[in-house]
């Protein structure tokens, strides 16, 4: 008898802690859509301060803007953790052409690649030679490549539902096209813009020389898709035409800057932090407003909402706005070591670091045990159109926490118009929808409330 | 021994014909989404033609356009079907002002609301009583408001996810507005436009006098959402502001038009019909590119990708391209009118008419039985994101359709942004996302298959 009244007590306890989650969730999401704050932030990160690249003017007034909205939360601790930056400046605008023939030119659309160095000061003009990967180096070798321009033209694979797979699948032209032509003696590399659409805008990122000697780096730059696309023609026209291109920008020495930090302490288990953030920095071209206004305006979001709701975390939550993820990773590197060395157990990082578009769930990096317990919340998001939980990535910046216990999980909004925005000029605020972009911080802050309520399962010790 | 092995082709029939459906869907999205016709089409329809409304002479060119796109699509039988539709010319550009004191005026975005009558040649002048809503009148009663302009003020609940059902909760403002507020003595109303942004854009629609005496009739318009809160605002500090507005809008007689049809014939069960469509007509401010171009090339991408991927149907595919959707439902009422005197076996019809975002899934309007075996397909849709199935509506050409056998079904793309652009001068071909009206495409050709292939189910004849 008794364990009937028992097991009847648990069954109610559950079935009222299921509905007191649905309540919470319909609050959350109630009060982001109705009377949200991220939207207006983002206004005046992209509007008043504008794109935020690593070492700018603009990414320390965005310091400056998001400590004292965090400031005036009412958290327990706001505070700024010193990383030391790079600082890569695109200078002049960029300028390219294709010559036919002597004095028959047509303009393309170009943009210097992050952290590339700048051409000769007149610019740089060779022939080119097209490849549609890194790999089609060795098989051309450097009869074929030197003293050319190597045009990297593999576009990104329209068939993958995916963006970012798509993304992934081309990205090493851009990251690393540099590097590999500049060891076959290449003057410059150009490479198609990451972008699915075909459209005039260059799209930057960031690139690397390696360890490559200084005297085989060449100067990197993106050129649109329809640029790509008008290249790629006039080569087969033409495979002696001439490639012009000029570009000034410049490395500079490291310069200080910070994460931007906020916590509430946890009420019982102070000690066990969960973390949401996004990145500070971003490209120079738009504004950021998606990659990563979006982000950092909904982990703030997400501090807030809580607190707004009435919902006391068990957990210390803490909202982390990380520095130099696009060209370098400094402040997600920075933010681990700190954490390492101050001996803190980070049980649980969410980052939004895909733009501000419909939430449709989030992707893990942990145990199975922790992820089978994800998939017993779907239900509560159901009503809310979220529906995508799948094991697989996180975000950058936090990846430097990870280790056999956390939970680590990265927000997935639709893909489909991500790439039509990133890196570009046009990533700017009006390619935001406020709903979509409340929605996901309705979605985060739901999360995160499931996670400190219930607690991430610590891995079992294996005995020794 | 017979029996298991019996059982054994069985299980290994069933298991090839699901590898079976999963290549042929891979083969659809792949085909969509590297090889479509859909955006090339309504680039079109939106950018050559533009908006569509009916009776007009663009109306005229998208029937002749579609016509023959159809027509170059090898089908088996491509016709016109007439229907007479209503044609109501907005006339010059609607002009309002707010009057605070005498002279003293700050002009403000509307729209005539499509059926409305004009206002005098001077335009119409009067004081102001806003509401939240029509059952608001018979309280507030004659006295409160005859001799002036009502202003139906109640916005789009915003902590709704679907944007459909806030839609749903305050388009009876639009339609049915000046048709009660006549019968109190109302000079003219204004409705805060259908959107849950705010911004400067009136949005048209569909409204209605009813059976009213047109000595009751009065001009109705829509004014933008920041104006109608610039409007409240100023009530509350001036409740005898007047309000000026001017509209030149007419109907004229009904003129000839035409449902825009195509079908390939089953080549089993060609008396089984399955309709596939949406509606060439559109309001005349914008382009009609989400509302509903994206329904008309995704439904004659469907029969494209069906030939395009080798299928050959079992049953009749008809994609129908409604005229007079908007006002007056012509188009759809007179198919199923036709349908029903030739007797034709109408199994299927699915509708796209919620923009050519990215596609969520499935609404339908069917028996539990047809609905169960939807929701056995639902792991063949896992791949391209699409979870959302569900019974509730489908799409307001093919209602007319309705009986206890066939199977309607709407399509159900992201609705967050839908209402931005609905009935609006931003309802243009740049707000479509190529990939997003080609999944959509995709992912309403796999239902088609799927259902040609398997067929509905009939209800079983009730004894009698």
């Amino acid at each position: 008898m008794r364990k009937l009244f028992l097991a009847l007590l648990l069954i109610s306890t559950q079935v009222f802690s299921q509905s007191e989650d649905e309540k919470q969730l319909k609050k959350i999401y109630t009060t982001s859509l109705t009377n949200g704050q991220s939207y207006e932030w983002l206004d005046h990160l992209s509007n008043q301060i504008g794109g935020r690249l690593s070492g700018s003017l603009n990414a320390e007034r965005a310091v400056r803007y998001t400590k004292g909205q965090l400031d005036s939360l009412g958290l327990d601790r706001v505070w700024l953790q010193p990383v030391m930056v790079p600082k890569w400046v695109r200078g002049a605008p960029e300028f390219a052409y294709v010559e036919t023939k002597p004095g028959v030119t047509t303009n393309v659309p170009i943009c210097a690649l992050g952290g590339s160095i700048a051409t000769p000061d007149g610019g740089l003009k060779a022939e080119v030679i097209e490849v549609k990967g890194i790999e089609e180096l060795e098989k051309l070798g450097r009869e074929a490549i030197e003293g050319k321009i190597v045009f990297f033209n593999r576009p990104m694979q329209a068939d993958l539902i995916n963006t970012f797979e798509a993304y992934g699948g081309c990205v090493d032209q851009r990251y690393s096209g540099a590097r590999e032509a500049g060891k076959y003696g290449a003057v410059g590399i150009i490479v198609r813009s990451m972008n699915l659409r075909l459209d005039d805008l260059p799209h930057t990122g960031a690139m690397s020389y390696g360890d490559l000697p200084v005297q085989h780096r060449v100067p990197a730059a993106a050129i649109s898709t329809n640029g790509a696309e008008l290249l790629s023609s006039l080569l087969t026209l033409n495979p002696d035409l001439q490639f012009y291109f000029r570009q000034t920008c410049k490395q500079f020495k490291d310069v200080q800057s910070y994460n931007v930090i906020g916590e509430i302490r946890g009420s019982e288990y102070p000690n066990e932090i969960m973390v949401v953030g996004g990145h500070l920095d971003s490209w120079d071209l738009g504004d950021g407003s998606h990659d990563d206004g979006a982000g950092c305006v909904q982990s703030m979001e997400v501090l807030r909402l809580l607190k707004e709701t009435g919902y006391r975390p068990k957990r210390t939550i803490r909202v982390v706005l990380f520095m130099n993820e696009e060209n370098g990773l400094r402040g997600g590197n920075e933010y681990a070591k700190v954490a390492k060395s101050k001996g803190e157990n980070h049980v649980f990082a969410l980052e939004s670091d895909s733009g501000g578009f419909t939430p449709r769930g989030f992707s893990f990096d942990c145990s199975d045990e922790n992820f089978a317990q994800v998939q017993k919340w779907k239900s509560l998001f159901e009503p809310y159109l979220i529906h995508y939980f799948k094991k697989g990535g996180s975000g950058a910046d936090i990846g430097p926490l990870k280790n056999d216990g956390i939970v680590l999980a990265g927000l997935r909004p639709d893909s489909q118009r991500y790439f039509d925005y990133h890196h570009a000029e046009n990533d700017t605020f009006d390619a935001i929808n406020k709903r979509e972009l409340e929605l996901g911080a309705a979605t985060m802050t739901a999360l995160i409330y499931l996670f400190d309520k219930y607690g991430t399962i610590m891995p079992k010790k294996v005995k020794g």
